[in-house]
């Protein structure tokens, strides 16, 4: 019989036997691919901790025990052993999340899927609960290798290790990834020790004491707890992991040996202060496709072929970041000083191609966004030109690196976000619809939001060609979508899209929202309001054809797809103040709140952020009165609206 | 005749005798006591780096080998030896910068006083340099221990380590503290280092080699060199600094032992690889004030005695900071779940007296605020209520931790972030001005700027009854000034400040600009313009008593002391159009960008926020009519603006 589905809770655990754990171990594999399959979803991460979490739930009491996944897409296994086994609508709206989620379960801790934050929150918690007379409950976080490349997991380790009364956990998640190999001195270090005589011979101890499972073999996990010992103490004295912090390490164990990772996390639990559990793990195990794709071992798969592992539809049309990696290669053909940096994430941030033919302009610096935009600055200040290629999310971790190293030096540094504004199934802490907001406030930024594939292109083009300071290009995830061509080009770069009867609206739609400007346009003429649309293309410095063009309007519309509170709307309507403009000015664009996992196109519509809803908005202005408009010819003469274009509004509302 | 003088660049250092070298040292030792006692500025800092410095410009070659100053307030050395000794204005409007300033001198290469990015920075231009045919170049990056706790520099040291075809030598400047006591597992094993017999012979040798000093000492120092050598390979085979990154280490050096200085650079210089160098030195080295300074070494000064190293004039009046100071430890006696948390500045943060009373209940997390804030979701989560003291531009290095750890978890952390807005004389990278426009976007955050000492203790108090989301309450630098009371207090909390006879320009001031407000108000009085003042108190959300206001004035001027691009009064202003209040706002704010170093009047005065300027610009607007001025009883009846107020402000301009 199945043991999976008799799991509702941990504790369910407690009554298995170590055969029925490793069987209970191979039907979780059998359940993720089967499922991952079907949604999409991260399948590699998970495949890869299986052991580890079943082991993590079997010796620790969660949610007595707290337990937090750093970046949290290796938590499905946590979710399956936590009485969430329905995976049918993982992703999607009021499915499961792809993160852990406090508010699908009590055992769900931390929800902030970005990296490196894992061990200052169990810091945290297991200090407040040694404080406040809990002092018999563990901490436990999981934490890859990757992430150990941030700053963060140092601050914290040093933190960590100043305090040991207290029970904390860190088990160490090693697969020599992130979501592309580790980079850097550490990851080298890793690589040492696993390779070392000393886990070799414990795996070939554990290898024996796998085939003799049974009560014999607890005899000899007893034994081997000696050796523990033996291994503790020889790392702590010199080589291990962070050994100048004195954090107490036990390791390198095998993470797939279930038995040995329960005994292991019992030494660990019995410690009574902060201590290292350095697991070896594979990611995509127990799954070929993923053990053979040497291109990320499946990290996060659309749809697939459950067998094959071949992906099934999706797919298809150019995307947003297929544009800037074509593009990228070529400019770097013709100048030489054009450099690339990514922060763990080659692939999806499009850099692929670049590393191809560019192997030694491509700089990976981990997971590590604070020191990829310094060092940007750095490379700058020696005359290379940087394209920093980040999702827009993580640029929130170096806010501080773009506004005091970049821009207060005046570095050439050109910023490329993907991912940015309402992404979609990854729920709240992976939209980038902060980007905007955040980076406009920094002195003598140039921010370029593209609205179509060749805008992509030139304004990278035009961004590279700033030495004097940062720039910022961002575009969706996704599908880049039709063409939209300007009617017109204005001397300072704005593109006008659509020009109505008369000037009655302005729509200035930022980005990949010009699409939808361009259709609340159209819906406003059928409702006799003349609309003129427009892309600045370069959103900050706001151009001067804004303020002219909103001049001839009785009623300005912005919309963007970041936060709208202090989004770029505001600047604009600032701008148009300053000039002595006073046409009112709607800024419209993603609400000040957290948004739950969705699809793009239904976060869009809770937002208002529809053609059909902008214009319904525009109309009611109208009839209500509230905005005087104006039937405008394109010269001069001024007309109100009238009865007929209300009627016109009124019939279709 | 003194050497000082003559030194106009560094290489006039290429033609001094190791003696004249140390004489030197003394001369600026005695410069920098006899000019910062006059001015004030940091002191402990500089007189430590004196002997660093020199051997950094006798070994290397500025600016062809560029040289980064860690946080750059020990870069006053450096500045002497390049060209600049006219200490007369330091930090003051014209006079020399507190920190390296490229437009001072060629000789500076990075400005930013943010810790622990300078080895980013050197990472980037050394790969720079070596990738563009300056193979032969260094980069010199001079960084302190208590930086080294900043998870940056264990992103960098990772990326260095993984690229050794560059010149880059790393002098860690060891002195035990960054501005108090360096804090972790880090700081202890520099002091292992700094106690271990190697080190205590090393400086045995050079006490016995200083008191040889001439020709002879050279051939001594040969000698030493082979120790040099044989404690690399010592310390690069266990316990070296981040030993487990690969990065070749030199030390730990007596550094204020100028021939051995000297000579331990000149081994890093040759060594074709990136270098740690450990020196070890003292704050406030040579002035005996400042060494027995226990609680910061004279980190940084106002104006003092130069004999006595007592201070001259200033302080008096109540700071900000002290209001804050006494206010939290009579709170934590209530309340046994506050618990503070500080970023390696205990006391200028207020927290001494917190500290001294429950020396339990507070944190020193080293200068990691990326780890202060998420470990304050963590305390949270065990039920904690941590209060977050930083200074304001700090917290600009947390906002990802703030948004994604605190504001998305709901956690009840509060900020108190001295400093905020226009600070003064450390110029651009020390402004707390970005702190309102980068948290207003967090979303469910709330935000309280108190305009005087009551309004502190007050809105302190009911930022720590708030347990479902981040609260931030922040203040200036200096003087808290007189107590500014309300006329009345409005349901939700608004203070109304006062109140004209006609109900024309409503007058938001935020925090300490609620004065400026208010005397804004007397001259439209003057006028004939009726205004009313509110101090929001909480500017975060907006609060439903400023739309009703709006909705009865006819001009709504808001007033802030931070960036004026995305601010609070962008705020204001959408939800007044939100509720359907289209009155015109003016939001006045710091302009967008950076400002240099001056004093706060004269900052506010440049960007316009005077009561004077902001009065003269409401009655420009209403002269020129593009405000139609009313003249509003308090009731009902609109009357336009007389020809008599209009007389009278024309009398006036």
């Amino acid at each position: 019989m199945a043991i999976l589905p008799q799991i509702r809770s941990p504790r369910d655990l407690d009554h298995l036997s170590e055969s029925q754990l490793v069987a209970l171990a191979q039907e979780i594999r059998e359940f993720l691919v089967e499922n991952v399959a079907r949604t999409g979803g991260h399948l590699g991460p998970n495949l890869g901790v299986v052991e580890l979490t079943i082991a993590m739930h079997r010796v620790f009491d969660s949610p007595n025990d707290p337990m937090i996944f750093d970046t949290g897409h290796q938590s499905y296994v946590h979710k399956m052993l936590t009485g969430r086994q329905d995976f049918s609508d993982l992703r999607t709206r009021d499915g499961l999340a792809g993160y852990p989620q406090r508010s699908e379960s009590i055992h769900d801790v931390v929800e902030s899927s970005h990296a490196s934050s894992s061990l200052s929150w169990a810091d945290g918690i297991s200090r407040a609960l040694s404080r406040t007379g809990r002092r018999d409950r563990h901490v436990i976080a999981m934490v890859g290798d990757g992430a150990l490349t941030g700053g963060m997991t140092w601050e914290a380790l040093n933190n960590i290790s100043d305090d040991n009364d207290r029970n904390l956990v860190i088990i160490v998640n090693d697969n020599g990834r992130s979501y592309a190999p580790t980079i850097g001195g550490m990851a080298r270090y890793l690589n040492r020790v696993r390779t070392a005589d000393t886990y070799r011979e414990l795996r070939h101890r554990s290898d024996t004491m796998s085939r003799r499972l049974g009560p014999a073999a607890r005899a000899l996990y007893r034994g081997l707890r000696g050796g523990m010992h033996g291994f503790l103490s020889r790392f702590t004295n010199n080589e291990a992991l962070y050994s100048n912090l004195d954090i107490k390490y036990l390791g390198p164990v095998d993470g797939h040996d279930l038995p040995v990772m329960i005994e292991t996390l019992r030494l660990a639990k019995d410690y009574g202060a902060p201590v290292i559990v350095h697991a070896i793990t594979e990611k995509g195990r127990g799954y070929e496709p993923a053990r053979n794709d040497e291109a990320d071992q499946f990290h996060a798969v659309g749809r697939i072929d459950p067998i094959t592992g071949e992906a099934i539809g999706g797919g298809g049309g150019n995307s947003w970041t297929d544009v800037f990696a074509q593009e990228l290669p070529e400019i770097a053909a013709e100048r030489t000083d054009v450099i690339a940096i990514t922060a763990a994430m080659l692939r999806p941030t499009g850099l692929q191609l670049f590393a191809e033919k560019y192997p030694d302009r491509v700089l990976d610096v981990g997971i590590a966004e604070q020191h990829a935009v310094t060092s940007a600055a750095g490379l700058a200040f020696g005359g290379l030109h940087p394209v920093v290629a980040l999702y827009a999310t993580f640029i929130n971790r170096a806010f501080d690196q773009v506004l005091m190293d970049v821009a207060l030096h005046r570095a050439g540094v050109t910023f490329v976000l993907d991912r940015a504004g309402v992404t979609g199934p990854d729920g709240p802490s992976h939209h980038g619809i902060w980007d905007l907001a955040m980076l406009q406030i920094v002195p003598g930024i140039r921010i370029a939001v593209p609205r179509d594939a060749p805008r992509v292109r030139e304004e990278l083009r035009e961004a590279l060609d700033v030495s004097d300071g940062p720039t910022v290009i961002r575009f969706p995830k996704g599908n880049v979508g039709e063409d939209l061509p300007a009617i017109e080009r204005l001397e300072d770069g704005v593109d006008v899209l659509a020009r109505g009867e008369t000037h009655d609206v302005l729509v200035i739609g930022i980005g990949p929202m010009a699409h939808i400007a361009v259709d609340v346009a159209t819906r406003l003429e059928a409702q006799g309001i003349g609309a003129t649309v427009v892309d600045p293309r370069w959103v900050v410095p706001v151009q001067q054809s804004l303020v002219d063009l909103a001049a001839q309007h009785r009623l300005v519309i912005t919309i963007e797809d970041g936060i709208r509170v202090g989004g770029i709307g505001t600047r604009i309507r600032q701008v148009f103040r300053e000039a002595g403009v006073d046409t009112a000015v709607d800024e419209l664009g993603v609400p000040d709140e957290f948004i739950a996992h969705a699809s793009r196109e239904q976060i869009l519509e809770d937002a208002g952020l529809t053609a059909a809803k902008i214009a319904q908005d525009v109309v009611a202005q109208v009839l209500g009165t509230r905005i005087p408009m104006a039937r405008q010819s394109r010269d001069t003469s001024t007309l109100w609206i009238t009865d007929d274009a209300n009627d016109n509004a009124r019939d279709d509302a």
